[in-house]
C-alpha cells in the first residue's frame, strides 16, 4: 500500500489521477489533497477517498467544509498547500504534484526535506527551482518522477542506462493548436481557438503554452534538470501525432523510444506505481490503423518562445523565474481576454530585459521575483 | 578483456564484427574463427586478428593454411567449427555464431555445454534447436544475446523489466525485395532481383529469406525462445524504412521501440559489448530528413511463408527443422537457377506435409532430420 499526497486534485491531472487511484485501490489510499476553488469536486473526492486532510484556495471554504466533515482536518492557502504535502508521518508515501505554475515549488521542497517521493506534474518546479531542488534530491535521497508524458517517456526509455552513455534527448511536439498556422495568421487568434489541443486533453494553461512552444521550452528545462544532461544534448522535434512522446539516443547511436496512444494516465500509472509498472486498462496503439507518423523541424523563428525559454534556462539563476512568472501572467491575462494571443511572447521578452539576472538563487528569491514580475505584467496590461 | 571465438568470419556478420573488433582492439582478442571456403578473406583476418585457432570448410585448405601458419592450429568441417566454438579454457568469453543454416547448432550447444556465453547471429540455432538452446542455456547459467536487429532491438525495449508485464511483442519487417509486387508478378523473378534488398545489406540467404518473408516467420520463433514469450503475443507489421527494428508492448500500454539507421554493426557492437552499451561511431538518425515512418498490415496471403512458419514453430518437435531445411534447400536450388522463385514456398509445404513430426526432440533427430529433408528436395529439384 502507498499513501498519496495529491495537490491539484481537482484539476485535469488531479482526475486522472483519482481514475488511477480507484482503479487500483488496493495498492494505493488518499492520505491528503489539496485543491483550489472548485469545492462541488472537493466534496465528491473526500465522499469517495475519505482524506485526513483536505486543503483549499480559500478559508470561508475551509470553514464551510469543516461543518460537512467534522472528522477531517481543513487548511487553505499557501500554508495549508504546504500542509497537505507534509501531513502526517507514514512511510511509503508519495506526493503527487499536479498544481498549476510557480505554486508548485515549495511544497516540493517541503515534502522533500520531509523525506517524500514525489511524483511531479508541476514542470515550474524544476523550471524555476531545478538547482534548489536537484541538490535537496540527492541530500534527502528521494525520488522525482516525472507525469509530464515526454518525461515519463524520457524515463523509460533511459530505464536504468548511464547518463553519461546518452547521446541526445529528442523530445516531441505536437505543436499545438495553431501548428499550421503561420506567424501573420496568429495575430488575429481567440483564446476559443488556442484551447483546441489537436492531441491531447488538458487544462488550459499547459494548452496556451503548448500552443506558444513555452511548454516544449520548459519541458527542456525540466529534462535538463531531471536527467542531468546538458542543454546541448536536448533537441526537440514536431511530431504532429503525439504518438512517440520522446526519445533517447546513446552513445552507440541506438535510439529508444516510447510510444502509446496520448492519455496522460499511462505516465500517472507508471508514476504512482513507480518502480514497478503496472498493468493499465487503455487502448493499446494500433500501427496499421495509424499508417503512418511525420517529423519536422521545430521552428524557433516560428516558435521564438522555444529558444527564450531555452536561454532562459542556460542562462540559470533567476532567469527561468522571471520568463516563468511573466508567461504564467501573460498567459492568464490572455485567457482572460485582456492580450492577444502574441503579445504572451512580447511580455515575456520585455521581462526577460527588464529584469536582472541573479545567479545566487534561493526559494524567497525565486518567489519574490515571481512575484515582482507578474505584478510588472498585470499592472501594465490588465 | 573479452576473448571471442567467431563462428562464420567471411561472411557479412563476420566481416562486421571484425570492424567492430578492429574499433575496439582494447575490449576484445579474437581466440578462434572459423570460415567455410573464403580462404583469401581467412588469409587476411589471420594476418591481422592473429587467433590462436582456425577452422574452415575443407581439410586441403586447412593444410594448405598449416604451412604458412605453422604457429596456428587448424581444423575443418563439422568437427573443425565445434573445435572454434569450444577451443581453450579461457573465461569471460564469448562466442559469435555467425555461421549460415542449421550447422550452427550442434556449435552452439557444445559451446553452451562449455559454460560459454553465445552472440547469436545464426537463427536457425533457435528455430530447430530451441527446446534444447532454451533448457542448456538455464542449466550451464549462461547468456545468450541475439545479434539479429530485431531481436537485438526487443532485448533493449526489455532491458530487464519482467516478462509477465510483456503485452506483445512487434516484431518489424521490411517487406524484402519484392515488397510491392503481387503474388502473379513474383511469378518471373530473377535471383539478381531478389539480392537488391531495400535496406540492409546482407548475406544472400537472408536476402531471399527476406523476399519470402521466411526470415520474418523464423524470427518469431527465434523470438518466443529468446524471451520467453507466448506465439499469440508476437505480432508482426511491414514498416518499409526499417527504422524501427522491433517495438515491445507492456502490459500498461506503454510501447518500447528501438530505432536507429540499417547497420548490422550496432547489435553486433551491443552483443559484444553486453552488459554494457559502449560508443560505436555510426551515423546518427535524422529525424527531419527522415520525414516520415510507415506501418501496414503483413499480409499472410501475400506472404504465405510466414503464415507456415510460425505454424511450424507453434507445433514444435521436429516441424521447425523440416520447416528450415526445405528452406535451405530451396533458397540453395533458387540461388543455383534450379528452381523459380515461387517453388520455394511450394517446396517447403510439400516437406512440411511430406515429413511428419515428432515431439520428442534431440540433437540427433534434428541434425537426422535436417538431412533427410534437404536430400529430399535436392533429390527432386535439382
Amino acid at each position: 500500500m502507498k499513501y498519496l499526497y495529491l495537490l491539484g486534485a481537482t484539476g485535469s491531472i488531479g482526475v486522472q489521477t483519482l481514475d488511477i487511484v480507484r482503479a487500483n485501490s488496493d495498492d494505493f489510499k488518499i492520505i491528503a489533497i489539496a485543491a483550489n476553488k472548485n469545492i462541488v469536486k472537493v466534496r465528491e473526492i473526500i465522499e469517495e477517498f475519505s482524506p485526513e486532510f483536505v486543503s483549499v484556495g480559500y478559508e470561508r471554504d475551509a470553514i464551510e467544509l469543516q461543518k460537512s466533515f467534522p472528522n477531517i482536518s481543513f487548511g487553505y492557502g499557501e500554508k495549508g498547500l504546504i500542509a497537505a504535502a507534509t501531513y502526517g508521518s507514514i512511510k511509503n508515501d508519495l506526493v503527487i504534484n499536479a498544481v498549476v505554475g510557480s505554486a508548485g515549488l515549495a511544497p516540493t521542497i517541503q515534502a522533500i526535506q520531509k523525506g517524500r517521493n514525489i511524483a511531479l506534474a508541476n514542470k515550474e518546479t524544476l523550471v524555476i527551482g531545478g538547482e534548489l531542488i536537484t541538490k535537496l534530491i540527492k541530500k534527502h535521497n528521494v525520488s522525482l518522477i516525472p507525469i509530464d508524458s515526454e518525461h515519463s517517456a524520457i524515463m523509460q526509455c533511459i530505464n536504468g542506462e548511464e547518463t553519461s552513455s546518452i547521446k541526445r534527448i529528442i523530445i516531441t511536439a505536437s505543436g499545438g493548436s495553431f501548428r499550421d498556422l503561420t506567424r501573420n495568421e496568429l495575430k488575429n487568434v481567440t483564446v476559443k481557438d488556442a484551447l483546441k489541443h489537436p492531441n491531447w486533453s488538458m487544462g488550459s494553461k499547459i494548452t496556451i503554452d503548448s500552443a506558444t512552444m513555452m511548454n516544449k521550452g520548459l519541458e527542456v528545462i525540466e529534462a535538463h534538470y531531471l536527467f542531468g544532461v546538458d542543454y546541448d544534448k536536448i533537441e526537440t522535434v514536431l511530431h504532429k501525432e503525439s504518438v512517440i512522446h520522446s526519445l533517447v539516443e546513446f552513445h552507440d547511436t541506438s535510439i529508444i523510444a516510447h510510444l502509446g496512444n496520448p492519455d496522460m494516465r499511462v505516465p500517472i500509472n507508471y508514476a504512482l506505481h513507480y518502480p514497478k509498472r503496472t498493468s493499465y486498462s487503455g487502448k493499446s496503439l494500433d500501427f496499421i490503423q495509424l499508417g503512418s507518423l511525420h517529423f519536422e523541424e521545430l521552428s524557433v523563428t516560428r516558435f521564438p518562445l522555444l529558444k527564450m525559454a531555452i536561454e532562459a534556462g542556460k542562462s540559470k539563476g533567476l532567469n527561468p523565474t522571471t520568463l516563468n512568472a511573466a508567461n504564467e501572467a501573460s498567459v492568464g491575462l490572455f485567457l482572460n481576454g485582456k492580450i492577444s494571443f502574441i503579445q504572451i511572447e512580447e511580455i515575456i521578452q520585455e521581462c526577460l530585459n527588464a529584469f536582472d539576472n541573479d545567479l545566487d538563487v534561493t526559494l524567497d528569491k525565486i518567489m519574490k521575483r515571481d512575484i515582482e514580475v507578474k505584478n510588472y505584467v498585470l499592472l501594465k496590461y490588465s
